[in-house]
């Protein structure tokens, strides 16, 4: 990932995010847009300092504008740019800085074409607010809403304006927002993401304690995220070659360290890879889920193109459904349990089979809040069937709440399918 | 749902959010803790003016502790309540409102005990760093982890310290903060959430404009939240009973206006509700999905309780998954295609059958980003089988994003099976 570096090379620029929006106030959805543009100036190396939510408000936004003038180099507002009267955040912000409003032609145009493509939804004159642009700014393209977002620098500050929608607001970040940064950069940060799953955050930490501490460009930091740990290798360097030269070490000595615990560098997630490396060696997959009740399915499924690998799958959530959907033998379920090893085997067996897949996999577990009396809440059994032989782990996940279980159960069960296609060594039944 | 109110009786309390924690501002995390906290707020008629994230850095964090207190009544803080160097939560608001810290001896004992229970996790002496309190306080007692929160009054202002990990942070809020926040009111304020599917927001907002413009105690105002709208009555009175007399007969006159539009009245979400009417009338469900790779049993089954009536699903993404676990003739879908009202109902009436269950759902559909080259992506037929004959909907549910498609294509069929088991007219086949 190439990135951005503060002109004078050592200290990062400093960024805050003000989120505009009274229904971030009333609870109505979580602040994603923050998150998401956070993550993505930490690649960058940009430092976040603040984010601050105010509602569709002139006075307290004018304030928080005036506020983060005096403190950062960055501000990057999200929210406000709809058509309705409670829009402000181009009004705001263009006073703040003494910039007046223009009606820009062309996104004038880009709005009516958009609703001419939509008959259904009627545009009405509001619409044309949107095309309301402060002076002598850089114009983002909205390619999934109406409303375009701009930047100017003014008064020694970066200002970026985004929409709130979370898919408007991240496209134009990545399209946009990213490439205006970049051309900011007089020299570049790269970062490389390495994702770990199996260890805990504070024992991947102990293991690379000293290394972490022995480096200050590179570095090296962990961050917990979904039950997983990912470690980001930083470098700033004058050229994208001698960031990477700098970071190859780094990367070695972790991978020393780490293993196979590493599933993957720059990899979005253990779905995104399963659904690779199933594409690459053309193999496919099949589930039969019980206490994760399609959540393997839907994460599979999440990515795009997946229905070139996913076959397809069964939540088994009852007994009788075992039987039914898969033909697992009652009496099978009567001896051992139906959280047991061996009915997880049979599930894994019996979908690969019924759907002439590759691979299948079994999940059967304890999510809670109610346990059977036999295993602790978060026993879950995990089954790999595939050509090589069947494979389980018992996992103990504890009693974090059922979500946790539930998708650390997934996640383990996409942990292994890895772990089979690229030949290592998985716990075999 | 019984509520806050100022003192004053008139006007509202301002509160104000104040977030700790370097992984928010990393991007690592959303801050669903904000928004927890706020919709809790909304209920009891407190207004939200302002959410804050700060970094673990104790300058910057006092400075946004000292703004906050310049503008706020009550301000409440999430994070930086753990057992490392980096949380800082308590010394800071202690040092900014000039009370000591003390160590109470009950926390202290319950912290070990904590420990000793779970013999896996060794406790250090960090880990006593969270029995300080600030002197005076009311100690909020953490059921689900190690961190006590806390409460105090002091220079005029209510402070609220929270624990950061959302699960801690929300079952302090619902034990401990709202009773909290009630004891301090001389009113009440009451509110009903009124649940809508099936219409737009700007729709809903247009039929009730006129009631709305022409309530002001109590109060009704709509909410979009995740394709649905949520209407929310408020009422100010000196009793529990009063302000329930006051919203009666606005939730009779919405009830007029949009009559079975509203799926329910402070319930928590359409499978909450699907789960419940199932339940009380011990009946059961199954479903077999296509482009909503098993969220629909995802969503039944985050519902604890789930497995009594929810037999289970199977996810058929490709047409061999259909033939092979559904038995779905082949001929069939390549006469109507795999995106088609035929094959929807054909899904939902085996289901049923195969698993013995009194409702099946069917869903087939493009939930893009790819098209199919017939139908426009967003198309989806959700089918429902059920003693009572077959019934169907088409949806068309735009491009806006594969999630979208998924997640609303999953709530039209609950809200088939709620209208179905109600007794209200369905799209029949």
């Amino acid at each position: 990932m190439r990135a951005f570096l503060a002109p004078e090379g050592v200290k990062n620029m400093i960024a805050e995010i003000i989120s505009v929006g009274t229904e971030l106030l009333l609870g109505n959805v979580a602040n994603t847009d923050a998150r998401d543009i956070s993550e993505k100036l930490a690649e960058l190396g940009i430092d976040v300092y603040y984010h601050t939510v105010v509602g569709d408000n002139p006075q307290r936004l004018t304030q928080a504008v005036e506020l983060a003038k005096s403190r950062s180099d960055i501000i990057i507002t999200t929210g406000g740019l709809g058509p309705t009267c409670d829009d402000l955040t181009k009004q705001v912000l263009a006073k703040a800085f003494g910039l007046e409003l223009y009606f820009d032609e062309e996104e004038a145009r880009r709005i009516r074409s958009w609703f001419e493509k939509r008959r259904s939804i009627r545009m009405t004159d509001n619409n044309l607010q949107q095309a309301y642009l402060p002076a002598g700014c850089t114009v983002f393209r909205n390619e999934v809403g109406t409303a375009p977002g701009c930047a100017f620098y003014a008064d020694g500050v970066h200002v970026i304006m985004l929409p709130g929608p979370p898919n408007e607001c991240n496209t134009m970040l990545n399209k946009s927002v990213v490439p205006y940064l970049r051309k900011l950069s007089k020299g570049v940060i790269l970062s490389h993401n390495i994702r770990v799953f199996g260890e805990g955050e504070s024992s991947v930490e102990s293991k690379l304690r000293d290394l972490m501490n022995s480096l200050s460009n590179p570095t090296l930091a962990p961050y917990a995220k979904e039950g997983e740990v990912m470690l980001r290798v930083t470098a700033k360097a004058g050229t994208d070659e001698e960031a990477e030269a700098m970071m190859q070490p780094v990367l070695k000595q972790v991978q020393e360290v780490l293993g196979d615990l590493i599933y993957g560098i720059d990899v979005d997630s253990l779905e995104q890879l399963a659904v690779q490396l199933l594409a690459r060696q053309g193999l496919t997959i099949s589930a039969a889920e019980s206490c994760t009740g399609g959540l393997l399915a839907k994460r599979l499924t999440d990515i795009p193109g997946a229905s070139r690998v996913f076959k397809g799958g069964v939540t088994v959530y009852t007994n009788e459904c075992k039987t039914a959907l898969l033909g697992i033998d009652p009496s099978l379920i009567e001896e051992k349990g139906a959280v047991s090893r061996e009915v997880a085997v049979e599930m894994a067996r019996r979908i690969r089979e019924k759907l002439g897949a590759d691979l299948g996999v079994g999940i059967t577990g304890l999510a809670g809040p109610d346990g059977d009396g036999i295993h602790e809440v978060g026993t879950v059994f995990v089954a790999l069937a595939a050509d090589k032989g069947c494979f389980i782990r018992k996992l103990q996940l504890g009693d974090g709440g059922r979500d946790r279980v539930r998708f650390l159960s997934a996640s383990s069960a996409l942990d292994m399918v890895r772990r089979y296609l690229t030949g290592l060594p998985v716990e075999t039944y």
